[in-house]
């Protein structure tokens, strides 16, 4: 069994539909290529319950574990001392992590701004270069901001520190002219040839008409990845298609 | 308490980054007019054992689950067995959708396409209009397709027969002259008088250099919202802000 990650998205404004989500397809792409793919993924509100008791039962499921927002320093932006609470810490003002807020802030380091100097106890800040707040991990937990610019900035600087798995590889080829149904038991046959393979059959169907479905095989076993990917072309040809290797255009 | 639902999103597509998600949104805004905001949201795989306990657990926490995804004819999609098993009801042909899809496919109504035409038994369909085979309805538990084109067309399917609550209300102030961190302590204070609404602080960096934060007082109380409106507005003026109603510009 590889290394595998779960998500947590903190904040009303997801769910909310304020917001459209620009994290998880940057996060999942960037995870499958560090050989830790994605698990699950869990959206949940400003509650401290819901908080804690996710934390706690995703860091026993998942070998990594990482959580986007509720960093800021406004009333509902609670992911930090709730994860102190989830690792039954203290949460507490992280000194480099004040000093360098105090020096930014000068005269307008307010109480709300000084709680994101604080940090649950034995957490190691994940620094932010766009506007300095860090986020940060503490055991298999790395919590950072919601907003995709600082967001992809800190997984930046998160990531060369991960321990890696093997990366997921992934071979895609698609047709025009066959439908989804008429390749389903054949793809399901590879499936059972290859278990630990994710493979995957997308239906597309473009506003001007154009239509087909795209087969994926996917996995952390290149060789696998290849075989299945040649059997799919065979599928497709056997079925009277026409195979394209790659996906299909938007 | 007023009516909640929560979102299961089913499917390997999305944990892997190969689809970017693009219901999220729509649902959440969709429900939130129905009066029936979201309150969780899970993105998980393909597998038997969690799809069937997610169900179990979400159809007695919430009002209404919703899930899409899993419910083609390949061998991964495996929702509707699933929903079955977590209503512990049988999963058969459903008569008149196994008519109406064996006259759409003729000849080609092979053993996978059929897949398509078995229900949990007691279930309600859900009308297709794009490509015909159905979603359903059983209990507070509806399934519809993961194509956002056929999912929307479902989802104006279902919306008359749900039931409604009161419907969420928003009104967004927000100002370029501001710092979150600035408005972070009064914005707390109005959060207090109204405790039932969710406030929000959301700053926005656009790459052209805008900045600023926009402040939203949302809820089902309408008379409440309007009055944390006019708290919101009174509190950038005072922290010597421009306060502009409505999202910021894109």
């Amino acid at each position: 069994m590889g290394r595998i990650a779960a998500l947590i998205l903190i904040g009303n404004e997801i769910l909310s539909g304020r917001t459209r989500d620009d994290n998880i397809q940057f996060l999942a792409t960037n995870l499958g290529e560090l050989g830790i793919p994605l698990r699950e993924i869990r959206v949940i509100p400003d509650v401290r319950e819901t908080i804690v008791n996710t934390v706690v039962e995703f860091r026993a499921r998942f070998d990594e574990v990482f959580t986007t927002g509720g960093i800021g320093p406004t009333h509902d932006d609670i992911t930090s001392p709730c994860v102190a609470e989830a690792f039954g810490v203290p949460w507490e003002f992280h000194p480099a992590t004040y000093d360098m807020l105090k020096e930014q802030f000068g005269e307008d380091f307010n109480a709300a701004r000084q709680r994101m100097a604080k940090l649950p106890r034995g957490a190691v800040p994940i620094p932010n270069p766009v506007s300095r707040a860090p986020g940060f991990s503490i055991g298999n937990v790395h919590v950072m901001a919601g907003v995709p610019r600082i967001m992809r900035a800190m997984f930046h600087e998160l990531a060369p520190t991960l321990k890696r798995g093997n990366p997921v590889f992934s071979r895609t080829w698609y047709t025009t002219s066959l439908f989804e149904g008429t390749i389903a038991d054949g793809l399901e046959a590879i499936q059972n040839r290859f278990p630990a393979l994710d493979l995957g059959s997308y239906p597309f169907h473009r506003d001007d008409g154009r239509r087909g479905v795209a087969l994926v095989a996917k996995g952390q076993n290149t060789d696998d990845v290849n075989e299945a990917a040649r059997a799919i072309y065979t599928l497709i040809k056997e079925k009277g298609g026409d195979p394209i290797e790659g996906e299909p255009p938007p």
